[in-house]
């Protein structure tokens, strides 16, 4: 088995690169490393079958040249994408970051997969596709219309669409998952992240954007990864589309800051903003549906506050706080 | 009243300039005219409400350019977003053509909006956004998941996800139709137009895509500016999404190969292909909700077969056969 694994020395992408790597697989890693860092790589299991070549996956002329002489090699390999701009509003500030490093990456996979007759293809989607359907939408896959308020979810719903059009000219397999709030290390972004690192600027006081009550499911990245490789190895179909995520309805932002707060600086005081959203293009309650997962014979063993307060005892281990 | 009409060269796009002139109002129609003409727009009541400027409406340089004197007249213009590359089998074969003219006119035009000010923004998308459901799902509004079958249903999924997040962040009022097929002149493409000229070519035979059994919803070109319109002015909320079309279930290629040949060539012999689809990324059949823009008050006075047999005598017409 093998693997072109775009936007790999990212957060996600660097824990699935780990796992491919355990179980044997020779490994492409394609990273522009704008978020990723080559770090994140170190160490790997079996880090002779890993490669990296720094470039932009944006570019479909320079993801060619890259995975041409692997595919001379490996001419099965599955590609799996993973690169993404996170920063949700530094998209919305400037959308030329979604649209190169959020949408262009799939149209350059689709081309470079096109050209090289690489035939299956997993790509890491996300729950904003499905924009504000207020508290009570249950979201199921199906869920429409899909009117994403965020170019985050925008440029991953265009990808979405590309695959769609893609797997009914070119492709043999594709596999569409829908994220929710990932958490874990290594940590390069978020909310836990954002609020250690403001902790150790203010040790006092932890100035949090919107009122604390948005909530979201979240899920640990070791789940998501054993989940995305559970759902390649049983769904059938040419192309699957699967939430990914926790069962329950999701934790409260105001959870995750008194989590943070009791393991970083048990003595600050946490202060709300007024707003119901924290930032334009955030969703601030949503239902996830993760029952056509379960159907399949997968469900993750951490709740979303149990998944955030692992996260908050790794990243601030990763921070350096004892 | 003003309106910065992009595409508007085109077959619908001049259909809706004349409208929008006959009513007073001062129009900008940008164009790139690869497959819009100048001749279009030749005859239009009250021309000198009517500029003209052929720019590549998806480099948003070029589009500020072009704006930004008619904004300054105009400051509170709607933008009508028509511009599509409307050749399918084109953008499935070099998906660059669909990215371009399909997807990055929108992106171009969200961006000029955001730094004009511009708010209000009315866009043609499309019954392609939805993919294949089969013959049996009833395509609404409200339908998923979408996953469109051809690079330019992509783009079209692409753009309205795009204009839901500028929705949330710097629009007033934004308006999706997602159009069926369309009919009528001035014909630059589609199916009525190809038999004609086939027949022209070989008089005694008409070869047809596919089997024929194919059966899409279309909708007279006259009638569908009519209920964008009516839509305009009757529609609430930031952003409203709406299926137009027939009330049928639609019309068979083959209803459209007899019209044709009853019309051009009634001794030809109509030869089908064998497959169910006619080309790849073609959609054999599928059934259109337009309940809702019912319930807004609008119906069409025509069936798909009467909108194509109106759009055969008038294309016949266009194409010099008496």
């Amino acid at each position: 088995m093998s693997t072109i694994l775009i936007g790999g020395a990212g957060f996600i992408g660097s824990r699935l690169a780990r796992r491919l790597l355990e179980r044997g697989e020779h490994v492409l890693v394609i990273d522009n490393l704008c978020r990723g860092r080559r770090a994140f790589l170190q160490d790997m299991p079996g880090h002779a079958h890993l490669e990296f070549v720094e470039a932009d996956a944006a570019d479909p002329d320079a993801l060619l040249r890259v995975c041409t002489p692997f595919h001379a090699r490996f001419p099965t390999a599955v590609v799996r994408h993973m690169a993404a701009n996170s920063d949700i509003p530094a998209g919305i500030a400037d959308p030329a970051v979604d649209l190169r490093d959020t949408f262009m990456t799939t149209y350059a996979a689709l081309q470079v997969m096109k050209t090289l007759g690489l035939k299956r293809l997993a790509f890491a989607s996300s729950s904003a596709v499905y924009g504000d359907h207020g508290p009570e939408t249950l979201l199921r896959e199906e869920s429409g219309p899909l009117l994403p308020i965020s170019n985050y979810g925008a440029m991953k719903l265009a990808s979405e669409a590309l695959i769609g059009a893609a797997a009914e000219s070119f492709l043999d397999r594709a596999l569409i998952f829908r994220f929710p709030n990932v958490v874990g290390i290594p940590a390069t972004h978020g909310v836990i992240l954002d609020f250690i690192r403001k902790l150790r600027t203010s040790p006092g006081r932890l100035e949090v954007l919107g009122n604390g009550t948005q909530q979201k499911a979240y899920l640990h990245v070791e789940e998501l990864v054993e989940a995305m490789l559970f759902i390649e190895e049983r769904a059938s179909g040419k192309l699957s589309l699967y939430n990914i995520g926790p069962e329950d309805a999701g934790c409260r932002v105001s959870d995750i800051a008194e989590a943070v707060v009791a393991r970083v600086a048990p003595r600050a005081d946490i202060v709300y903003g007024t707003e119901e959203r924290g930032w334009v293009g955030d969703v601030p309650k949503f239902r996830y549906c993760v029952d056509k997962l379960a159907r399949l014979g997968w469900k993750p063993r951490l709740s979303s506050l149990e998944a955030v307060r692992r996260a908050v005892e790794e990243i601030a281990a990763q921070e350096g706080l004892c």
